[in-house]
């Protein structure tokens, strides 16, 4: 089992099991902000999940399926120290790395994006053959921000540091500098808004896959409540049928980042993050129904 | 005429004509939300919508009518007591009643959709071969919720015990428990989000058709003032179309309801709400221009 | 023990200690808000204040005391049934019962006044010769409310129906109908804003002691979140001082009711309640350090 | 009686009676915020005022008196044109005349504070020997402002021109230019916070008075809701007891200026406004009880 | 070079160069909103737009074009005086004109969509063969608003009067009197929301254009932001393609208008409309690349 | 005079001359928020101050002196890189530093309290017999705060590294953990909330000194837009007159910090703040005029 020194109780998430042991799936937040460019607030993204899930039914309809039938366990949030980035993205990858030890699946609530980055650590040192899907508003492709080498605007250039650009699907990207739209060494697959669910569970096959959802892919018609909103995105229908259909593919790890519940008065964009967290744990357990 | 004694005088909605005798129609509210399981406001309901109802046009160009053409009285709110969950339907129930004594057609604004199980009882005395459709992000057909069976998650189970599920016409559901998806004994006639509005109109044909319209078939990105917010939903102009194209029914009665003005700080949902009742005024009333 | 079948798991207050059983004082919400004559909102009370609680210290310089050396347990919230009134009420009062059999003090986060109702009922059971200070913007002694009886506009008349007015000392009302302040027979001991601290410990002397805490006693400037804003309130450093002022007291039981976080943007309101538990809890204990 | 081709149908205030003629006060509103200098949205003031009035209690303890022993009638608001200045404040006055020709007091709920000047001049009419208590946070005694001369912030140099400055105290001023504060050509009577209720009915006398009062006078903590908030101002409780205080004075006329619910996200600011506008009824026909 | 002596200085719009001799474009804020009919606060749009825009990419993947490669120049704020309509209309003209008189492009970020009027008056004197495209919820043609004949009701009617309906393109329209709809006198040329971008290009073809964009054409779910919001707008990507697809046309002045900041809690109105400032800029000096 | 490499411009405080040769005072905001334990959002403070400053008089009727007759500079805001603690700190200064060497006082608007180290070293280095006047609702003197050092919650602890305690005042604390409070070798000069203005500057005497006000010292309800609001603290008018108190002593530097505009819905924070900064502007160069 993981280590729970580190951990804060929260509310748990709709329908997870009560003990840590016979769960398939760990789900744990990372309420971490520390690198965002414009607005800050995803800290508090991981306790809002978990307070709205309780106004979702369990069941899915799209997925035909049920949170009470999969084992997953929601173990509270990491109780990562403001000011201190290295410290807290190694509070993440011990966490990742203690579940995968455990032989279970690691999902992420965040906090900003840039927890993806010791997440895939673990799942390419648990899996690497890993290929990532990316969905985002933008690619994070960036070397630096005013000099910044690890940033939510960095993160997907310091995994690049990991590994192939092809091996990196990425969708929904609709911002950026001109290099991140046009230079291949950097982003070699990308897929933009109108891509078909079916498309990416092809182009992932049987490979294992590392799922990364950075809620600003949505149009911040529905999704408000985040850090840089980028009009012009993708509906909720859209991006929930792009998750349900990987529901057939064998799933590493994953996470849904960049809720920021300060900016979202109405509390939709937190019902939106609690209902994508529903479909993901629904489609990376669905081998387990 | 109705009695007056329970009625608190507000800002008349736009275009009402000044004198009950002479409408075809009575508006009133509905300020109860005493079985809300989320989040609750929906007593605020009816008096958001008129006070927006000001920055409207009388002028419906999807129709090409005028709310200065058909003869509707606004009455005011009914004074439910908070807290008395029988005494406040009871209220409705005697409300409707009385207008259609007067031969006219009972019009409510919610509050939250409890208040539709009166309304329909009144409606059915009134005229037994009724169908309803039901526009809703849910079904409402749970027996119970939390133990009570008095609630709106199950109002639509309580009009259920009255008549047979087939005369229902659920549209826009996406939400909800196994069941009410599944068994036709509950609902036998669904028809999700992409339903054309002539569909609808060659369902009811030309049998007298109440029409219950609880706002969150909306999607929250337009309408996120309301209880339980359900990410996924329609747009404001398939909705208005789908009114529209019921200009050619009988109708008896209807209600909108779920807008919860508390969480709409941008004041859209209440715009869109009033919008919604102009088109309902006016489709309900094409017979009369 | 408590059973804990109703009970919904949530972050727990600041410092509460980890098992029920050692514990002198059981902490728990009661998120009920079905009465509520204005604005609806108080059932979200009980999460907000442990949420923000985590952003308190321990340690208390008003009262000298931390409460790392007091032993409370936070069981967390009576999962209570919207619509239900007289349900609500009856789980209110199992559960300090349940507390009392176990020779603990029962303290609840509202939630509504008319929690309070059950809360009395289980303590004069438990010490029948219960004196009760209830601070308050309003006396809540009408007999009905729109007709209600159990309403939280009427809890302290209901109260008054179990024993006598001479054993309730009001403190901070400043709104009501005349009767409320005037007639002795219905309010005996009436102590407007100006109370100092020791004249209502010296009130209570050895008398065991009920505190019931309306936080609209307080003006809205620093505590807009509730249901009813009274201005011309006490200030929080004049409440705080009230309330350290009883910790010689011996104290039966406690509420602190009517945080409405839904009328908090800010998030002042939900701490001041939370440091206003967190001196409850320090002054109702102060006999274990 | 006064005309109602302008006026708009509205809510009644709490305790209005339902008939003009009866009535010893005729109490209308003027949404207009067409100069604000900062922050418009004075114009939506006197719906909000009415909208929560119903939140309040009939009786004032402070003044010992109930809405329901004086007979004042709500009127409703006067249809003033967005960007017509001179059209707005012309029928303010014409309204304020047709009052006064019935023998009645005019009472008005603002808006900004600039509809004060037509007030006054059909106060004046009536009569001459006026004097004109001032509170507010600014003199508003400047000539222009940026070359206007007809200002929320130049209203009272408007009245200067009507009649002599000895006749005006100013009362709670705490933001102007150097000139305002010192010239006593100006202002002449100068009574800042401290001011206590007594010294300012003797001021009066039994010279007849009109009472303006620009609710920025009070501190921004319980009255944020307005144009120009500015920190340091008066408590609800003063203020008050400062109108309390001249309800032994012969009242000609009075308003209530400069509520902005667009910037009260708690609604405490149109509370307050509706508390003070209930005082001043009260006050103002203190004589008829 | 225009006179500055009205020009408040702000932080410049993203990419602005540094001096305004060598910019072909000179974009600079109206803020005025003094003939608003429903909700204030246009006043705060410019602000609003500067400061958001910061957190925007220079680069536009529509375009595929960067603002670092177009000259445009960004003066500030013009000092409009509250209260005073024709005086703020009068400093826009000459600001407009000034710029014309300097051989560059004028291009206005308001504030409400009265300022169209003087802005359009000097464009047509610098270029008599001007035709005009008129993005809008609205049609604005209206003769008065409430006696009123320079309004944002009414601005199009103004310019209307100025020279042919035939050289106006309506896009977007769906709010107006019937007459606004159907009167080809007043409109001749409507074009709804299903406009393709190319039919408006071909419409202009070789003729100079003043494009104006009321951004409450835009559907509400992504522009709350406004004064007068109307369901059933269009998509952020469809206005963005509209404006892209004028690119080849040879533009004379435009402006951005109705984004009101004060109803914009989340942020993202501000934010939409400084991205379609940014794909205005980039459309309108795409000659200049 | 200082590089403005690293300067972002923006509208300028109220007041600001021109040019920084001829200044006595520079201004500049450090938007940095990088520690915050809760509630982050402090970056857009400096902004936040310059917008609403231009609604505030330049006259100051406290310390009777005019913003026009004191000579300061607005830099504008240091571009602080998010993610980077030291970097950021490091930037200040620099800043500061270059500030003096010109012979100038620096005065920084936050920004969370962290920025006060920098600053106060730099002044160290300019001034070694400084004392340090510190009004705050905390204390600061943690030596970590979740293991980190470099912390809002540690500020003071550092600066206490640098010199002894005895030379730094304490003005309004009210929250800590119990050895803030009674560690004399920690603070050595502690003075509650009921400090008169004469007795701080009888402590300072002739030493020079920097003056560091964390605005959360006021209470709440004036001041809700901080990252930890304190109930319990003192009033706008009594900060004011500590500060104006100071008027007569010598000062070397200051900055005003934990303005988060992010949590002041009201836009009251702001104002305070703003006007907070022109007390300061004014106290610290009383001298100049």
């Amino acid at each position: 089992m993981f280590s729970t020194a580190d951990l804060i109780p929260l509310r748990p998430f709709l329908g997870s099991v009560r003990e840590a042991e016979t769960a398939k799936l760990i789900l744990f937040g990372c309420p971490f902000d520390g690198t965002c460019s414009y607005r800050p607030g995803a800290r508090f993204g991981p306790a809002a999940v978990r307070e709205v899930s309780d106004a979702l039914e369990t069941y899915c309809p799209v997925l035909k399926a049920d949170l009470e039938e999969v084992p997953f366990f929601d173990a509270g949030d990491l109780n990562m120290p403001p000011g201190d980035v290295r410290g807290s993205l190694d509070m993440a990858y011990r966490m990742a790395a203690a579940v995968y030890s455990n032989r279970q699946i690691p999902a992420a609530i965040g906090g900003e994006h840039l927890i993806s980055l010791p997440l895939v650590r673990a799942a390419l040192e648990s899996e690497p053959d890993l290929v990532i899907v990316h969905f985002d508003a933008h690619f994070d492709l960036r070397n630096q921000y005013l000099g910044v080498e690890l940033s939510h605007a960095t993160v997907l250039r310091r995994i690049v540091d990991l590994f192939k650009p092809s091996r990196i699907l990425h969708v929904g990207q609709r911002s950026g500098v001109r290099e991140e739209f046009t230079e291949t060494e950097l982003q070699a697959n990308f897929y933009p808004a109108t891509t078909e669910p079916d498309w990416i569970s092809k182009w992932i096959g049987d490979r294992p896959v590392y799922v990364t959802v950075d809620l600003d892919v949505l149009d911040p018609s529905i999704f408000p409540g985040t850090g840089t909103p980028e009009p012009g995105g993708v509906s909720f229908t859209t991006l929930q049928n792009w998750i349900a259909g990987l529901a057939t593919c064998r799933w590493v790890g994953w996470d849904v980042v960049e809720l920021s519940p300060t900016y979202d008065p109405t509390g939709v964009s937190s019902i939106v993050a609690a209902k994508i967290v529903r479909t993901m744990v629904l489609a990376s357990l669905s081998g387990c129904r």
